[in-house]
């Protein structure tokens, strides 16, 4: 007889699957797997409610893996209605046990329940793709019901004072592994409204330098691909964006052989991308001679009416930064007078008054989760790694963490990225005592 | 009649070259020309007494007339014995009435009796590129002459002890244009012997960030090529140390067509330039199969006996760090038995006992001003854009910094880099009403 | 009331959306499409019946349209048991009433009695991609039923000999599309073998420069990931053969961020790819470091015992050659002792047995059709525009041609290129008289 | 007592120099050498007169060497007026006998002067590097003398048509090495005035696809740099071309970080510029945009009046084709009313009328051979291999030969790429038996 494991996920007839692909991404994730070992033998967590609020891959089931060989009773959400792998979910519930809620596709309504379920677990530390838990929790203490989504404030305002207080007083640490996450929550910080310590692991080296780069690198470039079967070589590619993720959009996509076009707005990042060799002009101009757009900006309306308005017959369009905030998607509608089909899976086409078509890939969420399979194990099993560690620092840490963004330990970037070498068969050198010594000293000069 | 301008430089008949040389420079030059044309009519830097420690360049050269122009009383000497360009010594002493003490090839006491020369001007304001001139006045305050050169030695000893107190305690601040000099400082700072507060404009965006890996990454390869002559497509190139200046040779000897090996002691950047798709090994092993190795690590004898011992016949190794320590030569001097010809301008030829010939390059000092003129004007442009505002921003805080390793304010970046854009026909995108907002809140998630 | 149209295809209710994705394959297609507008009104093919065996691929559905535009009778066979897209051959039987046998998984015979479908059309134009038609025909001439398959042999033995001889007699000309079937043919023409006239449509410049390197190129890495979601990244990546299609591969697992190493047995082009950056070394070597292995040498098992035997745990093995011949799977299966599991779509593991895995993708079958799309539309588009205008071109050459291996006429190339380049908004360049004047005279020297 | 060789070079005391260079370039041109070492011993060019009219170059020196050790009696002429090495000139007169006649910056009078000597000496041989040899000798044979330099016609006139005829019809074959010279000999082939055989080693794989490629590919942007120390990443470099040379220019400056544009009159090349990443457009819209312009087409006046009418102030323009045809210099002077000055070695500037200044560097001519060293040594290694085994070869095709343009054996590529590719240290992979036969079948398809 079983144990009903709570949780909303699709088709639980999709875990055989679903499992399938969990333990082909553990191949690929050595790193996180030795943390898994040990976490099952010294149980770290033990005792801990945790709730995580990421996208449900293959990759995630993994990290769920390690937290709960580690003691943790782990409640795990979506972080994007796009994003869910229904299979991994389902193999999730019924495999491992772990309570799940996401169902790829799923309705604004759904995503919020779902967010509610994970605060209703009162956790001790939560993960965040983005902020959003932490943010409803903000919310919440601050008694702004009207700021936060009608299937939150339902319970939220089932709570009393104190209550709504504990609900974010008692978290131990909340982890983020976004960019955008990170931005909120400092300028949450800014404005005196950070309740809880936040460990900004997106800004860990192993996770930012090769997940954010890497990682959306080449996952969005697939996601197009998939979605569109275009070839890239020849293409005229517009980046709109030259943060960490930008750069390594641009890079693929110059790897593929297209011509790439960057946009910014920062200028140091704008020099940096025309000293390597990508031309960069606002969007006001790129939009006229694009082939295929993609925003990465963690910035709201990037694209919008006056860009739609001039590009090419025949344009692509799709985001892959965080929020689908990027494409003014409502101001198209409006150009295109409702003319709207969807000749392909992810793809719908919007016609102008003239008859230009212009295609917006995956409704304008991350194309890299919307249309293929995210970041590959390999990255992720670092970003994870240090995910699970952050965790494990925060424990020994509690009580003595500020309500700041705090950033990941040092000695957290030193282990994972000396494993992940060796899990690749790399070696490095190791100083000698005689430099060593040099390094420390100021004394030899010229 | 004429005012005689102090100064040791080779052959002031060379000046109507170099002249030409410091005016070809300033083409590419415009951000350092607009800050000359605001300081001639703002005389920011006027009754103060400055000593720059630098490569003697042609772009050096017109940091010096922009200094000038705003009013200082400036000594310069050169920061390394091999990479003065005697022509602008000559042109800055003879048409621009600079006092410079610069030789190319100059020996061990012509570089101290020059540095020496510098600490005699009582600077208020010093430029360093590897702290040779701070170190040296520590050394003085600190009363360890024996740690000084006998050269400054001399002067030195006839100090008061108030003198010697006086001689850093009257700079209002030190610049330090490079890596090493940074690391250096701050390991003084820790020591807590930093007597004077230090600008490190090393680490402004608008320096590190293209100097170290656009200008060192071309100007490196380009001293090889002057030096050998030798095709870089299909040569194994080992490139010891993948830090900002690594990053730029290897990726340009990439775009040369080279199989480029990295050698690092940091697992992160090992993994870095992994990813990168550079082959990544330990200098044991990469010794043996390197065409051609450029260390760029800011550390003491990065290729040394063991290697030199196993590498390949017509193996050619030089050293692009700023201090000439990375190569072990002596070390090779004994393997050679003292087998040593100079069979081409910049390359000598060490012979094995068994035959096995090794090519150093440039005595081992950095290869890109040795062989070559170091970093194109261009990207000098923003580096002493950034030093020339550093120097005038000191000035405003003059009496409110302490002995410490401060940062470039980011002001001067947005400012450098700004007009960088412009004078190359960049523009950049501004942000509307929309999403300045946006980038502030934190309210709006999913 | 329907006519029924003859075909084999797996099932026609995939119709809908096989029509959706060759019309989104046609707007990548302008050149094509332009050609199919004339052959609708000038009907050069008709009364000509038509045999064509290639990948059944919405691009490839163009093609087909194309030629019934131009008054073709059609019968399409699949040129390969694992490239068909089944909804596009669902589509071209019930939305084009062509007729279509390819069936996606088909074994063996299905596959040669597709094979003869197309045979019994007595088609007097055919087009192959590797030569099986043409074979096949010969081999019926030759009277060498023996070497043909059964579900050929049985028809073909029901042939007189002067029916025998029609069969080939018949044919104006035979297509060819791929490096492999030129290889083949060049081969029969050597051995006074070739009973047919055939053009070498691989070799137009439009095809084999373009559809060879980019589209090959990007569509084995989509077919790769793909099947395996893995980062290429600081993967080492075994390109086996340098030729237009090697080149293309290494050039995007390149572009991608691995370490690419070549093998190849051509000096010459082992030269190019070490000039090129690339690292070469023979296959016994490689084995031993390689993450990812592809194939593309149209050679017969490049990858075999000796070097499975080798290869580290968890390498990955893939062909994107013609035939899938290149790995030597059966001496694999048997170093395995048939342990072999299917771990995910696409993937076989092979467990050595020292518990060694090694991952075979597709079967060994050309990897960019069989988990992904094949060539992008873009490129398809010029390479299929040669055939249809090859066709053309041929029958215009009707009694003309001999039994040999002809190029496409250059007027083909020229006139696909510049309509490619007109729909790219790409322009060039024209002579001057004075250029043209000087590039036909000899007497201008220095 | 010495004999006197003869010669006209500018200043035999340079020879120590030249010498140490021609030894320092041999050290990277083990083909050559091993080829050196066979004709000492055989002297298969015993007897033999040999003209050549090649650049100067210490690789070139390498070739004479190589010829001379053969047996040859062989006199070297300069194949451009600005591409001699005195000191290499120098130290062949000096230290290995071999009459030269070339002196860098000669006028056009001593450069035909030069060619005469050539001429005079009656060679069974010619080497061509642009075909001037050849076309004087067609011009004397069909009695045009009124089309040769004065400098020649002098000579010429004296001879009788009997000897106008022997001096070309005792020829046994002229080698070619440029891709322009080799246009003008098949001009003259189709012009039925190619009264000698030509070897058109140019066309050898060992030559054109890695000397145009990756020779001038790195020299040129060597060359650039070297004249004016500019920076190339972040710039806009217009290539005009996108042949072999094209290629490897474009291929290099991309490496160095620019964003590249291309200018074509094919439209294939064209098409592979784009695919290939770069921007195409014709050369009216590029001269607006350029910071950087470098030709490379084999035609004439490709940047002319029209272009540099638009051309931004400050760009820098030069030429890497083999004649200094390629810019229109008479029209730019025009356009700058005679307002030109030289800032720099190597730099001409001119002035338009409205203040625009434009650079042209080494006068239009080769400016990798103006203003740096050409080809590296290991390249020029494989194409001068192949210069000496052709003239090998057609001395044992002697009277085999008619008047036609003639490719280099296909052994002489082998033999020299296997032995380059030892040198280098790589091996490649031997076909097994079974691919021999599979190689060679056509009778295994699917």
């Amino acid at each position: 007889m079983a144990t009903m494991v709570a949780g909303d996920v699709k088709d639980l007839s999709l875990a055989a699957v679903g499992h399938q692909r969990i333990l082909w991404a553990e191949r690929d994730m050595p790193v996180l797997r030795a943390i898994r070992e040990r976490f099952e033998v010294e149980k770290p967590l033990a005792g801990l409610r945790m709730s995580a609020c990421l996208h449900v891959t293959a990759e995630t089931a993994n990290l769920a893996r390690t937290l709960v060989a580690g003691g943790a009773d782990l409640v795990l959400v979506a972080s994007n209605p796009l994003s869910t792998q229904d299979d991994v979910a389902a193999s999730l519930v019924n495999d491992f046990g772990i309570a799940v809620y996401a169902i790829k596709g799923e309705d604004e309504s759904s995503y919020y329940r779902h967010i509610a379920a994970a605060l209703k677990h009162l956790p001790h530390v939560t993960m965040d793709d983005g902020a959003d838990l932490v943010s409803a929790m903000v919310f919440i203490a601050l008694n702004r019901l009207d700021d936060i989504h009608t299937e939150v404030r339902g319970w939220a305002s089932g709570l009393s004072d104190l209550e709504r207080q504990s609900l974010v007083g008692d978290v131990v640490a909340s982890m983020e592994e976004t960019t955008t996450g990170v931005i909120r929550l400092r300028a949450m910080e800014k404005d005196n409204v950070l309740k809880l310590p936040v460990i900004a692991v997106n800004d860990a080296m192993t996770k930012h330098f090769f997940d954010n780069r890497y990682g959306t690198g080449q996952s969005t470039l697939d996601g197009v691909i998939r979605a569109t079967d275009m070839l890239i070589a020849g293409k005229r590619v517009v980046v709109a964006g030259y943060g960490w993720c930008g750069k390594g959009v641009a890079m693929r996509a110059k790897g593929l052989g297209a011509h790439v076009i960057v946009t910014e707005i920062e200028p140091i990042r704008a020099l940096e991308a025309a000293m390597d060799g990508f031309e960069v002009m606002p969007m006001e101009k790129a939009a006229k001679v694009g082939d295929l757009f993609i925003t990465v900006t963690g910035n709201i309306h990037v694209i919008r009416s006056e860009h739609f308005a001039v590009m090419k017959d025949g344009a692509i369009v799709c985001n892959s930064g965080h929020f689908n905030v990027e494409l003014a998607l409502d101001q198209l509608e409006k150009l295109a007078g409702g003319k709207k089909t969807s000749p392909r899976e992810f793809v719908d086409e919007y016609t102008l008054s003239d008859g230009r078509r212009i295609y917006i890939l995956g409704e304008g969420r991350l194309i890299n989760l919307a249309a293929a399979h995210g970041h590959p194990a390999s990255v992720m099993d670092m970003s994870f790694a240090a995910q699970a560690l952050a965790t494990e620092w925060s424990l020994q840490m509690r009580g003595k963490l500020e309500n700041k963004v705090y950033n990941v330990p040092k000695e957290v970037d030193q282990w994972v990225s000396n494993l992940k070498l060796q899990t690749m068969g790399i070696a490095v050198d190791t100083l000698t005592a005689e430099q060593t010594k040099y390094l420390q000293s100021w004394e030899m000069g010229t």
